[in-house]
């Protein structure tokens, strides 16, 4: 794209790179929104997709498949059984969720002041999960290790603009499968201290997240108060797995807030329309949040929607199309209906780096994410090739989007000093402002400034070395990654997370499921 | 950003990307939305704005610099005349724009099934506007030509997601500026049949753009339709001058529409406020649109707002930042409260290539603009460096997003076939629905498909050649600048516009002013 223009390396580069990084910025634990959701179907619709969600429910059901105590927990709770199918009275779900679920609820950060609230009217933004690839511009795309996995942990922490530390950020394939999670937890609770989420790869890995978490927070906060959020993912169409459903039955025991999640490519996992995706989405939604209410009422719980489209010439998933974000609106309006929290969204995309196409598809789910109202955000930063993997630069990028969310989401001031009248008064036809006093004295924080966005002249950007959105980005990890200092934390409590972590890995083999 | 994969050429490339672009598509002639708009203030917030603008009118009023004839015509229509300086009693402007200016009017093109109508509910979406520069990934940034000109014409006709030939695409700089008009207007008519824009830096270009389309369509039709729209921009703060004001004249005295938009870089032109950037662009539009009105009661126009942000650190323009996109969606509601079309947004960024810092800037533009239901969209496909530049490349990838908000307008399919419950009720627990009966019969129209995004696996990808965005785009456009045919002219009406053009070119000599 530089092909126009001979490269030179310019001396000041790195020193204005350095102090566009160092910006003011202002550092919210998560966004309030003023501003009311964007609507795209009417109430009636919405009330026809519940009814349709109801009659999946009561006709077809779901399957909980190899967790015979979930279904007994839920013919106990008054479902219709027969083996693994499970189907729900019309209006069962919905009266048990709306009896015990809390419509909003804290999550705990070892840092109070990073402590989250989930529900309306907030959201949080939390990166990238679950890529077993990374990619940076110098070593191009690879396996994940637990140095990236580290290394992302510290990039969240050290940005304003994301809220969370996540769970899965990448996945650390050189540590075993069946261990990698005490890892992960560690890196979460020593390198930030930001909130965090646990383990659903099995029950016993929820079980050492949560005496993780203890260790970190205290066995009896930890009883009392959400420290983890974790994401449970329905096996769509229809059917809840055992792995997560039994994730989902610790966390549940323990207080512990969950991410019941849908997760639809349509036409492969739900019908190729957004209403057939909505109810079907719903419909198994209601269903994972009734078994975790009827495990423990009052547990804290999210209902999550994940829904991409399809090449229906390939198969191939596609990212950014404009299917799943009317899907995203409607989900997020049917859950303020139910009265839970929303999860969805992030920076989606299919492109393999962090191109004019992944910044297209991204934004085309991150702007209906925040015009939504989405409460909860996973993959707002990072996310690459349909998550199979995440971009050290592509983090850059969507983090510096977190931020401008943050401005958007404030609406607009119409205090006395916002509305201007008195400069617009005194300046007059014909005189710009850049020397008005109310300019002055707004200036600073007038307007959102971008650590990445290159907004000099041409002919200044050419003597900066002509570089792109990916190679600026590139300078900036890099600067972060230097500058990180890890948050401070009692020594006996890391010697005792380590101590158990030790414990645990010793006590059972290796093993790569 | 390929650094990490050997660059290979894959036989079935090229047919791969032609195979794409071909891929069905439905050919609109303008959007019309379903849905409603996104608000970000409140009915009194709205209501305090317009009393501001209207105090603004009052107090300060404007200055109509170097057209008397304007001034008097103000006077006579009721306002308060000092020298240049205008000033409007509260609520005039707005009685007389209320009075006679359409709420929604039709733009006829040369091609009757490319007619739009330019109002509530709908959206028109034009292409880039202005760029002294073009910019390709093989000839880099250079100035435009009339060359490059017409193949702007030319890609906007044949892309089936823009409904308007626009304007000065680009600033064709090869030919004089006093006399580059008759060619711009000549290439929309000769190498597109959809609407188009004419020629605002003169008087006398205006009236040679409306003796122009008098040849194409007709005198007799021209007196009483629309057949072009032209772009009037105040000189902000609170000026209007002479060549546009002129300009102005002559297409409302020809019932020709007109844009009415201050341009403001916030900081600049006006507060650095979003509050009071809105109330000043208010009464400017305002003060110009009653200027229309007095000249021509009924005459189409259009209420305009271009605002971006200021680098305060730098003074350059600043673009895809959220406070520009609060003000859009304020302004669009005042449009709305006032009764009259409104002209805003487009694909705007400051980036010098399609990056992902372009398609991000792009996108925080766009998506507003859409979801604020502006009617009349300049500069939705091209636009690169804060408008300095017009991009081959980026031009093709706008286009795909038009193409996607196309769809995002339409809203959620809820009939039959859309609820889809049927076949969720045959698909039943953990059967894809990839061969399902109902996909089969939907999964042609399904989904948007982007001609332009790669959603292979990242080994097709490498296999591909490992192609970023702005190189696929670039052997799209390609292909359809040597796909083009020119649409049907009547010979003798072409030979009349040559005609026209040739004995004026001849009267006077060229010149660079």
């Amino acid at each position: 794209m530089t092909a126009d223009v001979p490269r030179r390396r310019a001396g000041g580069r790195e020193a204005r790179i350095a102090a566009r990084a160092h910006a003011h910025v202002e550092r919210q634990p998560f966004l309030t929104r003023t501003l009311q959701p964007f609507e795209v179907v009417s109430e009636e619709g919405l009330s026809l997709l519940e009814e349709n969600a109801d009659t999946i429910l009561e006709e077809v059901g779901l399957e909980f498949r190899g967790d015979a105590e979930a279904v007994r927990t839920l013919r106990d709770g008054g479902a219709d059984v027969e083996g693994e199918r499970v189907r729900f009275p019309r209006g069962m779900c919905r009266r048990i969720i709306g009896a015990s679920a809390p419509r909003e609820f804290v999550q705990h950060a070892r840092n109070p002041e990073r402590t989250v609230r989930i529900g309306d009217p907030y959201t949080v933004l939390a990166p990238n999960y679950g890529s077993p690839f990374v990619r940076d511009l110098d070593r191009g795309r690879r396996y994940g290790t637990i140095e990236d996995f580290r290394n992302f942990v510290k990039l969240a922490y050290a940005s304003p603009h994301l809220h969370h530390s996540g769970g899965t950020v990448c996945e650390p394939v050189d540590v075993p499968v069946n261990k990698r999670h005490l890892d992960m937890v560690y890196a979460h609770i020593r390198y930030s201290d930001k909130p965090f989420m646990g383990s659903v790869t099995h029950p016993d890995r929820a079980r050492d997240t949560v005496e993780l978490a203890k260790i970190a927070f205290g066995a009896e906060f930890v009883r009392d108060n959400a420290v983890t959020i974790s994401l449970i993912n329905a096996n769509s169409p229809l059917v809840w797995d055992s792995s997560m459903v039994g994730a989902a039955r610790v966390y549940a025991e323990n207080n512990q807030a969950t991410l019941i999640t849908p997760f639809i490519l349509a036409g492969a996992m739900a019908p190729v329309t957004a209403a057939g995706v909505c109810a079907q989405t719903l419909a198994e939604a209601l269903g994972g949040m009734t078994f975790v209410q009827l495990v423990r009422p009052g547990a804290p719980v999210v209902l999550g929607s994940f829904a991409s489209s399809l090449s229906m010439q390939s198969g191939a998933p596609t990212f950014g199309t404009p299917e799943p974000a009317l899907v995203l609106f409607t989900m997020a309006a049917l859950a303020r209906r139910l009265g839970v929290p929303f999860r969805s969204g992030g920076n989606l995309c299919a492109s393999k780096v962090a191109d004019a196409q992944a910044a297209y598809e991204s934004a085309a789910t991150f702007w209906p994410t925040i015009l939504a109202g989405v409460n909860f955000v996973l993959h707002a930063a990072g996310w690459l090739e349909g998550g199979l993997a995440i971009g050290y630069e592509k983090f850059i990028l969507d983090a510096d989007q977190c931020g401008m969310a943050a401005v958007f989401a404030k609406g607009v001031d119409l205090s006395e000093n916002g509305q201007a009248l008195d400069a617009i008064r005194q300046n007059g036809p014909g005189q710009h402002f850049l020397g008005s006093p109310h300019t002055l004295a707004n200036f600073e924080a007038a307007f959102y400034r971008s650590p990445v966005a290159d907004n000099n002249s041409f002919e200044q950007w050419l003597e900066g070395g002509s570089l792109d959105a990916p190679q600026r980005a590139n300078a900036i990890w890099k600067q972060m990654l230097a500058e990180y200092e890890a948050p401070p934390i009692d020594p006996g409590t890391d010697e005792a997370l380590q101590e158990y972590i030790a414990r645990r890995k010793a006590s059972f083999p290796d093993s790569d499921v």
